[in-house]
């Protein structure tokens, strides 16, 4: 490439406000179009206020459209979830809809999913650097005992957020130290940011490192990891239900011995490709309800680790379950308020304070949903037929598919 | 829970033609209503033709929005990818377009990313039940050897995908081969999913598996392993760029050295995770691009895998590299005709056949201004401000950001 | 195979008191050469009484020899050990002692290997069966506020061990509990293993589980695993030293700059290949230490994870630093009372009651002179010529070898 | 610590010809008792000559004495090893011999274990640095291109070692290239480096990297990973067997679905612990053998990586089976001739050339029986009582151990 650096650049326009009016965001979809040459007319066809993006996204242009289905009925019997729920999939892969839709069918059929929160914090994990082991360990030593001070610096900046305890990892010379929060009905991740980084600042003063990094990588947020299974990244939640064997053999066209056999099978290769917990497709109903409810999709990374179990049952039938350990959501916050996340969270009786555990028990429900019926899919022989059905180009008999019939 | 099992549950209404008309998607948004008590003024208010949906979504009930914002100029010199690129980034998290507009800016500045593509292949990993183990070795032996025959009756069943190799895992007595294909500019899992089943027909007629299944997790397909590090599902792209050292400290407001340092101490807590890989925020970039260009956001489980790599360049700059084994992208099939997806895609010069190659360049450079931009605000110390300015509720103080004049 | 199911098997000879006398161990070697037709002058040629076998082998024939090499002076500052130590490796790879002989005269010239203990327990996780996730969750708040019964019940069974906490992890509608022991001098597993026994069997009598198994693979003893990088299993210790940059120049034969480049590309492929932690050779001086000192050698497998660190220090000399989060050793019971394994250990001052710590620290400071001369090969492109020169087919030159000359 | 920089430091004494004669070794000795305090009386009662022990160890003293037990008989139907065995295993853990006898016993009268080798080579993985990416992947499609003149350079070198493959993978601007050889009966790492340091000078010269490394940390060599599962280092093997229900209850004290059962839920917590690949005790069957036969024993890190697998056969019994994907054993060069060492090989038919995959067959078979041994103590609940009964302080009653009667 021949580009000569002091070339200046073409820069996306700056405008007053930072251009969230109606007529600014006109008016850069326009420079885009020129540039590109490309004509946005559905970018532009949004109906949600312009200036309500603004915290949201910047440099906007216009908002994307999504497609979104529904699926139910879907019986969950949580602490905070209780009763039948019609959950929003926003999605454009074909076929992923009808099979959640199976799953949770024959669910509540089956008298439906119990549900229950184990564990609901957020975590940051800053690293310190001291000048060797001795001093790191020493540092740690005084950091841990320091905790109530900590706690006061922390909390000052936030009104929801909790510091619930910090944890202390020597490694080498640095310190890595986990701050672990209660963050409410929020994701939390800008109100533990701005916690911490009061936090450490203090320590520093009063301990003496060489510096801090807000960020060490150790919380794992936004990406996959070993250390997610032990929780801590969000809300740890587990769904699980008892499918009559005669259920199973109607709607999942399998046996629960034939469905606990696919599960073992799966396990090998699971673990042959070194896989972070194990599960079906957690990726497909997160992704869906994510962009549905407006929540920060890039947690997907962390929230798609857990582990789906099945055993056959005292009374012959199926027993299937999953925890999903660092499932971070929320029902305030982010893009939650936004037109069609506020109206798909609203569709779950989710929007707004107090209703983040029911959200993550919901959530967790539908994952689980959407293995007993991919893990049918696989066990019955029968999932590249469905795919067929419902994917891009069906075939003139996808009406009469028996997948259509839950 | 007390509800009997014999009662009726309450299912989505079934529809003639599965329900892909304007009035067949209202009605069914209107029986949600109903039962919700939502009303849905943004989800029923999307400009993409509902018929438009059939293949992406089943029961629809509208369509989700989410802002879409611009970040560039993106300077790229790949084999497939150059020039000056504008990236479509749908969002709700603040500060996320600002971040990766001040790393695109400080690359093109630069003299932009050099992408290459090393990689471009699908994978689906079936598995085989076999008696013993003797068995399972002498099936994996007479099936290697059956490569040709197998590639002709998996590609009877495509027009575009092509089986490049088979490769056989014999674990004890189960024998999981891989089917490695050239999927073409589509992700094409439906396409190899097909084609696999086929072959896998004709193997267990020909060879005596007791049975197969089509999925055996080895595959990693939308989920995080170690496996992925290895390549082979989706494109395998790396991208690279120098940056002198004082356009480092200008836009990045860091020397090189510090920046191989904050990559130094994140690599530790990375591997104190048992992390997957290495990077900053790959997820992030991912999932914006991946919704704005009608991808199968699943996947960005198994695409934001990968290694961020800086070191400090021979001329005293800032080298800076990443590589993701596993990036799984479409410019045709899936969601990549719709609406807004369409207009997203031809933004990029995307749209179509023949840009699959040049689209995950594309991803890999934008995802690389991304990685510079959020080590960069780690090593400054800048993390916490910035967030704190593109967040929910910035202060008065917004458009003043340094962040804010790249 | 033809074998008749019903055919006697030829047992291994039983013996009145299961044979530990010397004419015992005879016999049995006598009936092992009659039937491979091996002479035995070796094994049968050992020194250790054979009734001090009992209890750390059954069926035995004699001995296996092994060579054992001492390397040093090793200078440590650490809370136990402190002072100059020469340690004994047992292993027939040539250039192992001369390699950790190079490392540990380095850092002894550097004034000395820094070591801390940060944690120090043992750990075993039984899984409690339940019979839904709902009991499951509620089983783990029951048994989460019974421990003091708890520990009543496991400590009854030891004099050493204490049960310092307890943890519970519902996953499904399993429960694993982490139990975590202090064990003293002891590597504890036969001890915690009786404890907790006594425990479950309460807790299952108390609280209805349907069983439990004493071992759900959670703990990690004797395999890898990312858990373990977060300790609990043995000993967490760290080491640490700063090396001036004469010294690296004069011994190491690179600078620091160059020993910290060559971590930066090694950590790249330990990422790639989805390694736990990152190390250059634990499992050598491990294995050679453990067989010298009668540890359980089975237990390197959990040890050998760990992270070693390297950076420029601000005098522009070379800080490493290595943390073995998992270190099983022991300097009371298993083999540490063994003829040759006394010996070692007391070489070390580490025979007996209250050793465990210190050795533990000698272990990790071994290990960094192990980690630093391997690096230190690699980055000055030496190794391939120090293995030649020490291997089993040395030169005639080998005596002039740099290495020699520490 | 105030040592001074410039103190002289006490060597271990220097010797002519680096003192192999039993002279020196005792010279060496008594300097180090004299040093310690320690009276070596049983590191000095070694029968193996002294000179021999060249090329394994430096700065000898003497040979530590490890017990070794028999355990047998155990039937083979492999492909190299087939028939009745006795293997020695060297250890000081209570009750490993008796658990791997029991497996045995209990595989044998089921008819044996099958065993078959998968693969057969050793891999060592060096890291080329070039400048940008875009030399990266340029130099990475040249130097496989140049595989034949590879070759040639690599195989001048050796005459035993054979270049199977390479394969590049470019990360950034680095290139990994795997060196895939087979080794023959040799474990083959002195044979590698020295082809590879070779081919790689050659590398360097023909297409222009900056330099390399030897080692990247790539291929796993003695530390545990994801990239083990897939094989390479080392053999790969696998062995299965099926053992009647009937044989199941007598001597494993469980029925086929309770170590299935018992399977799963381990499962859980494997997968839970992030560990690699699945196993009960591979590590303590592998140490026992390795030390015995004179293996590299550090390698235990990466060859007790694998899977093992339970399933209910079609005849109601229990089909068992595991997969080492890494095993690296060798019956020429290293400690493999050395007294003790030899004999042990001997013992299995498996001294000197043309042995080593017969070894590996054993050794798959013989940790066969460790699994099986040990899954049936967890899911009986013995474990605890086998552990008293066989460990350190045996009660009166051991004798009467039901497990002394397989």
């Amino acid at each position: 490439m021949t580009r000569r650096l002091d070339t200046p650049i073409d820069l996306v326009p700056r405008m007053v406000g930072q251009g969230y009016r109606r007529a600014d965001v006109d008016a850069r979809r326009a420079w885009v179009e020129e540039r590109t040459g490309v004509r946005f007319e559905h970018v532009g066809a949004y109906s949600i206020p312009s200036e309500e993006m603004r915290g949201n996204v910047e440099n906007p242009i216009g908002a994307v459209q999504m497609p979104v289905g529904v699926a139910g009925p879907l019986a969950i019997d949580g602490t905070d979830a209780r009763g039948i729920f019609y959950v929003p999939l926003a999605t454009t892969e074909g076929a992923l809809v009808r099979s959640y839709e199976r799953g949770m069918t024959t669910l509540t059929r089956a008298g439906g999913v119990t549900t229950r929160i184990i564990r609901d914090e957020n975590r940051i994990s800053p690293v310190f650097l001291l000048d060797d082991v001795g001093q790191a360990v020493e540092f740690a030593s005084r950091v841990a005992a320091d905790v109530d001070t900590i706690r006061a610096d922390a909390e000052s900046t936030t009104k929801h957020g909790r510091l619930l305890r910090i944890r202390c990892h020597p490694i080498g010379r640095d310190v890595i130290v986990d701050f672990e929060y209660f963050t409410g009905d929020a994701q939390g991740m800008n109100m533990i940011v701005k916690a911490t980084e009061r936090a450490c600042r203090g320590i520093v003063e009063r301990f003496g490192a060489r510096r801090f990094y807000i960020f060490s990588g150790l919380s794992s947020e936004k990406r996959a990891s070993g250390a997610l299974l032990g929780g801590g990244k969000g809300k740890t939640v587990t769904a699980g239900a008892n499918i009559p064997v005669a259920l199973v053999k109607s709607y999942l066209h399998a046996t629960p011995a034939e469905m606990v056999a696919e599960w073992q099978h799966s396990v090998v290769g699971h673990l042959q490709a070194a896989s972070v917990g194990f599960n079906a497709q957690y990726a497909n109903g997160l992704t869906a309800i994510f962009i549905a409810c407006g929540q920060d999709v890039a947690n997907v990374t962390n929230a798609a680790v857990g582990i789906t179990h099945y055993e056959v049952a005292a009374d012959g039938g199926l027993h299937v379950s999953l925890t999903l350990p660092s499932l971070t959501v929320a029902t305030v916050g982010g893009g939650t308020a936004l037109g069609t996340s506020r109206e798909c969270l609203a569709m779950l009786g989710c929007g707004g304070d107090g209703r983040a555990r029911k959200f993550a028990e919901i959530v967790a429900a539908a994952l689980l949903a959407g293995e007993i019926s991919m893990a049918a899919a696989i066990a019955s022989g029968e999932f590249a037929a469905a795919h067929e059905t419902y994917g891009r180009n069906p075939p003139a008999t996808a009406d009469r598919a028996r997948h259509d019939e839950p």
